[in-house]
């Protein structure tokens, strides 16, 4: 029997539905497995830095020619610009708009043509998190942009155009809907119950342990209680923090031990699969909210979002949470740091 | 210069960026080209009828062996059950479940193998649409469920696993969240104007023109205003009524020659595209709500949805309504019917 669960956090359904994974599938794999470490023709090479924008970070900051750890570019194929005029014109009585302001820039995470994060050292995964978090922190202080989506795309079907890894840092005028509706959840807990929902979630997830993938000091990792899609996973920090960008420096070592050995047991369980992350932060103007709490959400591509989804915004998933986080905690516990 | 549009029906925004269709793009087209009209192995096809679970509806009804237009059958593979206990449970102080139950029924939409909506006759597609219809209002009546969506997937990156024409209905026991936040919005504005959003949309753009499709007699078709994806292409019927269970049968044979108008001007301008489409309908509970008013809603499958669009919810388009519109305005238009 399947069963239909309430994610606390939006207060939308799941159906979680094991024995429809029977159903007759069809699933091209189009990443290919045998990539070069270093390719003549890709922008983001060692070599081909002039094949880029002007880079706007370097790590580490002493780094000369094409002896860096990470880079920042602006995407040259952003679908923002940096100047414009955010207020809002009408178009029509009904219809309103603005000039498509806001800043698009690409994380190269490695100089590794092919070595996805999965793979890579921990002090890289770091290195990537300070990235972030310094571009994160820069581009909050204009006052015209109010969110920033911090995110990676890995594999084709995850709708990455470039194979070497790399993430991208969106920030818009508006703040994200997503966001907005999940604020929503959280600001009704809070006024009801008076705490943190997201704090009351990791209470009520180690309480109950059956979703817990890892556990560290400042982190979990869960599988959520209504996983959109298989081996969903969360990673949240245990301190109540609504912003990534107040996320203290110490604990960014901490995170990329999590996030690289979460994303290794995902490359080991599932074969390198396609997948999605995106950091769940404030807006700009909320940092030091008391009602959301920011975290990493990663979402496998195992599956494609059809007609029932896009129709009712009710998932299927074929696995039950609890025991893809059993599968991932034994794997993470394999890990030898 | 980009656009950011707000969709006045979700309130959600949309970056409208024609200059980035220039991007390096990784499209991979896995929809065979050359179907064969009749397959053996195709559980849809006529002769196999006893490879699916038993009949629910057939047309026409006097019908016998493999005489048949259209057949609705229960989906083999559904993620629900018809039978089970609705009542909520909790799961810990934080998480909500229920039985997995409701309805998953297939809409074998021809015999014929190779033959897409677009390319079927009229009195197919009125077939196809009495079917829809009869099921949905049987479906209604039962009280558990609460919501009924009815969808095509077309072409494999829309999510469809059998290559038949078909489309689908799954009735679940819970409200459409993407349905509850439309009708917020629509609520809102019913409550501030006096009138329903819908309706006034069609005068809006009747008005404005510039996005316009088709016009007849009972329904219009447009390009929404923020699009999220290019050739996003929504039906919407003049006449107020919430739910297409109220669709009066005489406008079925009219919206039988714009669906497939419409269907067949993005296979010829779009190459066949992948597709999804939704009927976005009220709940079972407010068929006769003045607040909102159903439509149909095309989504080609033209870009891939990635890690920006599902951690913010805002979606970047690279082609601007007005011109599409324009081109599939001049496709319509030149279809002698």
């Amino acid at each position: 029997m399947s069963e239909i669960r309430q994610d606390p956090t939006t207060r939308e359904w799941v159906i979680i539905a094991p024995e429809r994974a029977k159903r007759p599938q069809h699933e091209p794999d189009n990443t290919p497995t045998d990539i070069p470490e270093w390719e003549a023709s890709c922008p983001f090479c060692p070599g081909n830095e002039n094949q880029t924008p002007d880079e706007i970070l370097r790590l580490p900051a002493s780094a000369t020619a094409s002896d860096w750890q990470v880079r920042v570019i602006p995407n040259r194929f952003g679908a923002l610009h940096s100047s414009g005029d955010t207020g809002r014109k009408t178009a029509g009585d009904l219809f309103r708009k603005m000039d498509g302001v806001g800043v698009n820039e690409v994380i190269i995470e490695t100089p590794s043509h092919n070595t996805p994060m999965a793979l890579m050292t921990y002090k890289q995964v770091e290195n990537v998190l300070i990235a972030y978090k310094e571009r994160y922190n820069s581009l909050k202080k204009i006052r015209q942009l109010k969110f920033i989506t911090i995110f990676q795309n890995h594999g084709w079907s995850s709708g990455t155009s470039l194979i070497h890894p790399h993430s991208q840092l969106v920030a818009t005028p508006v703040a994200s809907p997503y966001y907005r509706r999940k604020y929503e959840v959280a600001i009704n807990y809070y006024d009801d119950v008076g705490k943190c929902l997201y704090c009351d979630l990791i209470d009520e997830e180690l309480n109950l342990g059956e979703r817990i993938v890892a556990e560290t000091g400042g982190f979990i990792v869960i599988h959520p209680f209504a996983s959109r899609v298989p081996y969903e996973t969360w990673i949240i920090p245990k301190e109540h923090r609504a912003s990534f960008g107040l996320c203290p420096s110490a604990y960014l070592t901490e995170l990329s031990v999590v996030l690289k050995n979460t994303l290794l047991c995902l490359y080991k369980e599932l074969g390198n699969p396609d997948f999605n992350y995106m950091f769940d932060t404030s807006t700009t103007d909320d940092e030091e909210d008391p009602h959301y709490h920011w975290h990493i959400r990663i979402v496998p591509r195992l599956t494609t979002v059809a007609g029932f989804e896009m129709g009712s915004g009710i998932y299927i998933s074929t696995e039950i949470p609890e025991e893809t986080a059993k599968i991932m905690k034994k794997c993470v516990g394999s890990i030898k740091t």
